[in-house]
């Protein structure tokens, strides 16, 4: 998890972003962005939506990036025209992505290979990378620098993992999958899509298996999460900062937003999508080709777009069957 | 389809999983696992749902992995706890796949190119496997061990074919898609799923051309089969054991569970879903996307989720377009 | 965007396609197929369904493919019994595809790389192909031939470029994405899939984001075109010819058929399937998982599958829900 520190001083955010400090040390060191509730005296955190000022004024940020109107007692703030527009620079100033840089040699001289690894000639691996014991990497595959590989791992021809990738033990990867791109994210500015810079990474638990042409994003500035045990088929998404439990079975081409959690224990059928922000309690089961737009509780069965718990959607469909009938009847009697 | 030939005995067998022979001598050779209706005198088979015991009975089988209550007449048993767990760990005995091993030279020393093929320098092919005359290989496509193509096969950048996958004469496969992957296939034992080894194939009739980042999962123990002409759309899914028709049309994002079966001239439209062990019969067109939930006779027109007669769904969704008025006008009339 | 030029003459054509010509001297020089509103004196069109007569009359191609019976006056035209088939037998013959040729080294002698470009070693760039300054190819990139990319685009592994894309300025494409690949365009002939030549190319514009495992196929003819500042998100399919306009968000899973246009700051949600042909205006947003089967105007807002006004489908959904009790009320009542 090597990371070049950076540090701006309060006065220099302002300046760069052109805003005004208040109740705030102009020689305050910066070194890092974080949400709100994760920060701490050198982060620089924001508040785009002011309902949650409250969460804010009890926030730990060394400085929180908001806008003119907004209050939040003494807080040190900086006052900006467009918060979510200036936490989108910051991250960029403050945790600049190292440029990379490939040897002459397929695996980077700095990489660390354990003891019975298997490496397919074509196969490459970054700057610094470590993999533990007995992993096998298949021709194509290209692992990214400073990941970090437990034992028995097999990743399989044109897997991908982006930089600071976390695999556990005995975690396999089939082919063409992607893990540890970019996030989706960017903040409408002046009529363009600004680039929110995705610089967190993927942690994968032990005994996870990941299917084909499957896509896990990043975290922002964090984690995104698999936990130890789940199973994931092919053509499935995982959205940035996304939460997965563990022993969960996520079937062929799901989507899950951004920010979501699952509990341990979740079934998600085939082409099932999740919104962002929401809880799925664990043990819940959500049929193929559902959207589940809202939270969860333990044990839910849903089904449908949207989804509804799965007795109400089959009670529903049928009843839809007979809708053309039962209207002519009645228009008739 | 070489393969380490492994026996074990039904004792062997009986001691690993720590089961009870019954009506089966101890010293009966064991070679092989297959479904009930392929077992021969040298398979081992299972019966995992009690409503197939007439079916079990009449299997030639070996041996059959069955629970403690299970009556099979005089059938050769072997009475275990978990028949489905002791099927997944008997495939990993007698079916293990061999560890991949690669030489130093991109196209293994033992491969096969018939006359004229084109490879890029960066495009390998594993051990034994043959390729047809004026075969082109992109760069980066990784070719596994086992394989066979046939004539005028064109597989572009990053295609990838698992080990054993068989290709008739001229299919193209684009970039980056999968051939031969493993199916999903679990068994919850203990709180964990564990992995039901896939060691079948896949097969891909004459005249196929298979899109860009598209999945085709390769069997449990025998083949996954695209038939003659069957042309398939970018990111289509296809599960382990699915077999596909003569001459089909599979539209972008559709998946195709498991075991299931489409005849000839089937068309699938974008973003279909299709469960798992259902038939769908020859000249069926499904809407975009459907959810097939079960089997369709030949010539079926179905639309929605779940598919039900097109002109069905149709009025079903104009007539649900006016049910908020129609309610209305109900309560106060 | 090197083509060789191959020239035809009308009877060359009707003597290969065993047709008549009509209005038309046999020595013209055909060049080039062309659809009908783009077609010049050297371009042979054709006319598939006779309802476009009127259009096809008003064309400047310098020959028509049509059946037996349509009327076209004077126009220049080759009677054939199968014109869409014919057609694509025609691209075959006035628009071949080159042979790929790789050389011996990843970067093809004739390739021309701008200042400060670094590319991994196992990156590798085909014949012609020109990349502006300081572009960035991450281990496993492939870029085929004719290609031209402007300054600082960013690659990573496994994405793969066919022939001709051509991309703007800062445009950044992730792993394992595929841009100009052949769309999905077959013709039934006797039986069979026959496919139609896919030989137009990919114009992506300038500060242009592709997520991981994306697919964006090449024109049949003419370009797929993906305007400046559009930023798309995992697993997104776009079919050939579609024209997608600036500022556009196109969220994971979406897929767009053929020849489908979106005019600017289109946000088309997760999961959203697009049917070919339509348009879809400008400032348009999309709820997830819709089904647009039919053009939309300017600032619409739909969702459901098929997709209606948002409003709309949330209140069918809420009368669907009640729709079960409320039958069985008016039945008892």
């Amino acid at each position: 998890m090597s990371r070049t520190l950076v540090t701006l001083t309060a006065q220099d955010l302002a300046e760069r972003l052109g805003g005004v400090l208040e109740h705030c040390p102009p020689d305050r060191v910066i070194s890092e962005v974080k949400p709100l509730e994760e920060a701490g005296a050198g982060s620089v955190s924001f508040l785009a939506n002011p309902k949650y000022a409250a969460k804010a004024r009890e926030s730990a940020a060394g400085l929180i990036l908001v806008e003119a109107t907004v209050d939040l007692g003494d807080h040190p703030v900086l006052r900006v025209q467009h918060p979510y527009g200036a936490f989108a620079q910051a991250i960029g100033w403050l945790h600049p992505e190292p440029e990379p840089a490939w040897g002459a040699a397929p695996v980077h001289p700095t990489a660390v290979l354990g003891e019975g690894c298997r490496l397919a000639p074509s196969a490459t691996v970054g700057a610094r990378t470590v993999l533990g014991k007995g992993c096998v990497l298949h021709p194509g595959v290209h692992i990214g620098e400073d990941c970090a590989l437990g034992d028995g791992c097999e990743l399989f021809s044109g897997a991908v993992l982006y930089r600071r990738t976390r695999l556990g033990n005995r975690v396999a990867i089939h082919a063409n999958s992607v893990v540890g791109s970019d996030g989706y994210g960017y903040v409408l500015m002046e009529g363009r899509h600004a680039k929110i810079p995705q610089v967190g990474w993927v942690e994968v638990g032990d005994d996870v298996e990941i299917g084909a042409c499957v896509c896990i994003d990043r975290g922002v500035l964090g984690p995104t999460r698999i936990g130890e045990g789940t199973k994931i088929d092919n053509q499935v998404q995982v959205g940035h900062n996304v939460q997965v439990g563990k022993h969960c079975l996520l079937v062929s081409q799901t989507g899950i937003s951004g920010s979501t959690r699952l509990g341990d224990y979740v079934t998600l059928a085939g082409k099932v999508g999740v919104v962002g922000h929401i809880e799925i309690g664990s043990r819940s089961v959500v049929g193929g080709n559902s959207v589940v737009a809202k939270s969860l509780p333990e044990g839910s069965f849903v089904t449908g777009f949207p989804a509804r718990p799965h007795r109400e959607w089959t009670e529903a469909q049928a009843a839809l069957n007979r809708l053309p009938r039962f209207m002519k009847q009645l228009r008739k009697g």
